[in-house]
């Protein structure tokens, strides 16, 4: 049903104005002097004028609503970072609309549009593996929209950033197996075209020249994230004359595809091999050995994410580059 | 800038009829009669009529979107059904947006406006476990927004549906543990209020009694689907005098659950009681011993509902109920 209500042309009868003075009293512009504003405004609510909705919708355009873009929903971690910036998002009356990178940077720039012409309030990101420009993100800033990155981040970009700091973690992560005696700690990274694989492949490097540890770069491998990108790996390090005692993968997905494919090699976890991984996912309790990892506090980030953008929303003026650092705790199991 | 436009006002005013009856007639609504209709139909073109922008832009409103509501992105078969989803809506040039409902009847109805907000151009759902009244999903067909279910389904809902078939599955499940020589099998259940739910105990039972198994109502118990709840469950089941030898459990996280737990009892899997889950899950291959269990063709689900929907999207005409049934495999591994 559609109901018929005071209109522009209406007001501008009563007052003896043209419709586009009226409409640009209403509007606020500058081009009209504050005594016509006045009076405009003052017969608007007299008459009962509304705006239609339409128009109205777009100018105060507060959807309540936040857009979240991740890599990858089958990865825990971005399952579990959702909920924590639900679980802030609803405390604040806000919903979350969630899209899926599937790792391509043309998927992450149609979920940018996507989102922005659903007219969400604010926009976080992680970027998907392929990410190597951002345009699509900085125009963000252009168009106003509140922006943060977590985990997966642009460190050079203006935005605000919610990470852990990958870097000391992956240091603590090496002297921890320094210190279980294990002599050759091979790193397996993943792309480095993302931050968090180039720091903590530097964490592993510092940790290893801190002790005086052998370094040797066929130790250092890079997976895609995929299994069989990741038992290709494996496949190297057993070829090895001088093979790894341990690895560290750079998240659990990846460790646990190793503890899967050593298994069925016939390789004893820990004794001939160890194996460690990041994130403290479900699985690394299902797997056995069960995984000692690097657990990653995923909830909070997505909570401090959610709730960092829901200032920059409230007050624009704070859109700017500020890094929050979370940190990260060992969890000891089987696998080391 | 707002234009003045043609209003439904004018119209009336030259037919000489009231506005609601104008508005109704454009609405094509049924209460109006054909003529009347055609009457006002020519009269708008003649005066070169067009509908408010928002009403129009409600009317056309192609977003290119699709908006997704899945209970729980944490469970991997929901995650893999939206992967297929947004499979087909790439291949379609839509894109897909998602929101979670947390297992929340109050969040999923929150998760709905939003995605109307948004002028998504169809909603797929999978309900949430709390989900007893359906005002507002009926409510989308009067605004013609097409609508397709998944997996968890209003059984007698005006609404296209997609889903395996629960019951026969259920009873395909039992059938293949009563062939192992299981003679005293657990229906490990989820809540009733889920369709899924009620149909695969439907299914179970009637395996038994074709085969004219011992059923003992204490076999048949209901997980809230959380670790804690299984575990009671599991208790219960070990308390029993007449403890059964096997469990189906309703999907693989709560058979994972299960496993865990009776392996800690110091239970042996499958000599002292088997376990069989639902659904195919990466973690089925990871828990030791791996998990025997019903492979569900999440992905294709996804694909197949998003299929329909845009069907339904192109061609209003199909809106209507249909059901598509997927096929289900056991795959056998250790745990029975």
């Amino acid at each position: 049903m559609i109901r018929e209500h005071v209109t522009l042309k209406d007001i501008a009868k009563k007052l003896n104005l043209s419709v586009s003075t009226v409409s640009r009293a209403l509007s606020d512009l500058p081009i009209i002097n504050e005594e016509t504003k006045k009076k405009v405004l003052l017969a608007a609510k007299e008459m009962d004028y509304h705006p239609n909705l339409f128009a109205k919708f777009l100018k105060t355009k507060s959807s309540n609503t936040i857009g979240v873009v991740v890599p990858d929903l089958e990865m825990h971690f971005f399952s579990s970072c959702i909920s924590g910036m639900q679980n802030t998002c609803l405390e604040n009356g806000y919903n979350l609309i969630i899209c899926q990178s599937n790792e391509s940077l043309e998927q992450e720039k149609f979920n940018i549009k996507t989102l922005q012409d659903s007219r969400v309030d604010g926009i976080l990101i992680s970027l998907s593996r392929e990410t190597n420009s951002f345009d699509h993100l900085e125009q963000l800033k252009d168009h106003q929209i509140p922006f943060v990155y977590f985990d997966r981040v642009h460190e050079n970009g203006p935005y605000s950033q919610v990470v852990i700091n990958d870097e000391e973690s992956s240091f603590e992560a090496t002297e921890y197996l320094i210190h279980k005696g294990y002599k050759k700690i091979a790193f397996l990274c993943g792309p480095k075209i993302l931050s968090i694989c180039k720091n903590r492949l530097m964490g592993y490097q510092n940790a290893l020249r801190n002790h005086q540890m052998d370094f040797n770069t066929d130790w250092v491998l890079e997976s895609d994230l995929s299994r069989a990108s990741t038992e290709v790996c494996i496949d190297n390090y057993l070829r090895l004359n001088d093979r790894p005692d341990a690895i560290l993968a750079i998240n659990d997905i990846v460790a646990i595809n190793c503890i899967r494919h050593l298994k069925k090699k016939g390789i004893k976890i820990p004794k001939e091999m160890a194996v460690m991984g990041f994130s403290n996912s479900p699985v690394s309790e299902v797997i056995e050995p069960n995984l000692t990892t690097v657990e990653q506090p995923s909830f909070d980030m997505g909570k401090l994410a959610a709730l960092r953008l829901l200032e920059e929303i409230r007050n624009p003026n704070l859109m700017s580059q500020k890094i929050f650092t979370l940190n990260t705790k060992i969890i000891e199991r089987d696998s080391t």
